[in-house]
């Protein structure tokens, strides 16, 4: 289970926020509360999933995933922190999401050699990113495989939409997009799941472990009310932090659930991320003597991985003799726990996600309390989780610039 | 040459900050400063960097970057934005910047078949995740390269360090870090340029392209004087927002740029980066409506790339029939345009960098704007732009935790 730390004395009970009670009656009767649900809704098409994926390993050497937001950052954040590198396993390639000639040159090149799957996914068969990069790649498909297009792609969007409708008539593979799941919460359907059992990421752990932490409500609610408390007190920056590099693209995932469900009204934290030991180097002396308006959330681990010694440096005397002995993970710590303490004493209220080992059971966990705790924050100070107002005013700029 | 533009009404000069000559005067009497005179200091060495390049790429297939902060983000961002993937030319793979033991195996893992070759880089010598890592990556060395270990390594870094030594002990390739130079002002010294060739950037045209943009400090100055009046009336965040994913790695570099220049004594504008269109569908939705004390800064491309229009649709009808006849630099264009319009009216100051083209050389005049930006708005706030004394809290507990 997920365990929460915060350097802040107990947060006391602040009565203008609605009760827990309250927070999770609003949570359950809302429509677009499916994802709630997803770790036990999701497992009859499990078997399905699997298969296509294993189909799609077998005929491919690279697995194109195409779709925008919630349709590509929890895909690619599973498969940077899980996926397999070994033969056998396709290298994924991301795409849908810029209108960047740059980088359509690049992925189309690097797709020209060895055969490749698309899976193709938008919740409303409309969303313009995904669809221009399909029109890009299609012409490359009928070159390779002419007649055999469907065989090479598989659709992910809700029922009824044009692209199903593709899907259903050509051939092509086809998963449901469940309509009462907003994409940034869509991560535990198949679009995160599908590209990621490519990948080879167990995501049976994944569901268990989500569906493990969707009945300990409490420790995610407890986050959400320590979050907005810091945000009344004036911390409107909030930043994740993660010292593990392959499991940091969740905070591209983060950073959309939060900031798309709480950037509202004038209101909620600005979410942005830093990867540590790496980000020490760069926004660290920012976040030790800055503008003392942010706070930071940890991601830990509990148990660490690997007993190997770092190797002595046998080529030249380094003059760092306290290594020897130590291991990765024992330096990673006293690095972690040296940045908590140093960040403290700087003026920086910080809160700890502490996982209990970095796996897919866990990483389910990390989903659920983080989702839980994002519609949790919405609902305390009384913005919809589910909508996104504020995306209309470019999309119809666009079009209007389309005619 | 950059161009700036601002939905601000032209600043009233504000007599309370030093004038332009005087920032200027503050800017090149520094002993840090010598970042300045690179474009031209590193001609006379640009011969040997390219033959070092040149063997590097004969001898490896990988490339193992071994560098923190400056030693390391600049290089990414050149290598991501030019680099040649064709064959011929090695895959980058960058590492002593963490101390993840699942990084670790992958890297150990992704560098055991084929050959590579490594650059170590480390200003001072004696950074602990870099020194971390080449003891990692040592034994694997030696395996496979017995006696010849030194002629797979090349080091760069100030004279005199432990490096160095060891460098001209082993006969390892050695370049220099100037001392008057500091990390995050070094993209344009062999730490940036070295790794940057052997990826086929054009380094000479960065070099031009920068000592163009040296001899043009007004807009640069204009765009400092900007952000340090945007944080003035309250705007504490500033978001860099590039359509060019391979280019957005730029903005790592320039988070540090900033954050660890300007982010002192309570002060500087928090630096944090979107790519878009990807984060229109992320945090998108929070800069349109969120807190409003955020301000961003488009990095933009005047010249579009491209002609090629992009293909219909021939295997669904997928109502994007807007999209017929335009390329994709054109639909790019709307974007920015659309998001642009759509930010203001949502009340957020936009400031724009446009770039002529999307190349080396404008990349270097862009280095150079942004350097001296950075300095200048600290010369204009009264802090020094190139010490970091945040930095020392979390070492002095590391070093304490490896006792």
């Amino acid at each position: 289970m997920i365990k929460l730390t915060s350097s802040s004395l107990p947060a006391a009970d602040d009565h203008t926020l609605p009760a827990d009670e309250e927070v999770l009656s609003r949570l359950h009767a809302h429509p677009m509360s499916g994802w709630l649900g997803l770790p036990q809704s999701q497992v009859p098409e499990l078997e399905r999933m699997l298969r296509e994926a294993e189909r799609i390993r077998c005929a491919a050497q690279r697995l194109l995933v195409i779709g925008a937001g919630g349709s590509s950052l929890g895909a690619r954040a599973l498969i940077s922190a899980f996926g397999k590198t070994d033969a056998g396993y396709p290298e994924a390639v991301f795409w849908g999401d810029n209108l960047s000639v740059v980088t359509a040159r690049r992925i189309l090149e690097r797709l020209a050699g060895g055969d490749f799957h698309v899976i193709l996914t938008s919740k409303t068969g409309s969303t313009l990113e995904t669809l221009a990069a399909f029109r890009c790649v299609l012409p490359l498909l009928r070159e390779k495989y002419g007649e055999h297009v469907a065989e090479h792609i598989t659709v992910i969007s809700e029922p009824d939409t044009r692209l199903h409708s593709f899907a259903r008539e050509s051939g092509a593979g086809f998963f449901e997009f469940p309509k009462n799941v907003g994409g940034r919460y869509s991560v535990l359907c198949p679009s995160g799941l599908l590209p990621a059992a490519v990948c080879g990421v167990d995501i049976r752990a994944l569901l268990d472990g989500a569906r493990a932490q969707a009945g300990r409500t409490d420790t995610a609610l407890r986050f959400a009310r320590e979050r907005v408390g810091l945000f009344k007190r004036g911390f409107t920056n909030e930043i994740l932090a993660c010292f593990e590099p392959e499991f940091a693209l969740f905070g591209d995932w983060w950073r959309q659930l939060f900031g798309e469900s709480e950037g509202k009204n004038g209101g909620g934290a600005y979410p942005s991320c830093v990867t540590y030991t790496r980000d020490l180097h760069s926004v660290g002396q920012y976040i030790q003597d800055g503008v003392r308006n942010l706070y930071e959330t940890f991601v830990l681990f509990e148990k660490a991985e690997g007993t190997d010694e770092i190797p002595q440096n046998t080529a030249f005397s380094d003059g760092l003799d306290t290594l020897n002995g130590k291991t990765l993970p024992q330096l990673n710590k006293i690095a972690a726990d040296s940045v908590i303490e140093a960040h403290k004493a700087g003026g920086v209220p910080v809160l700890a996600v502490t996982l209990p080992d970095y796996s897919e059971t866990s990483a389910g966990g990390f989903i659920m309390f983080m989702e839980i705790a994002a519609a949790a924050s919405c609902f305390l100070v009384g913005v919809d989780p589910f909508d996104q107002p504020g995306v209309e005013e470019y999309k119809k700029r666009i079009k209007s610039g389309l005619k």
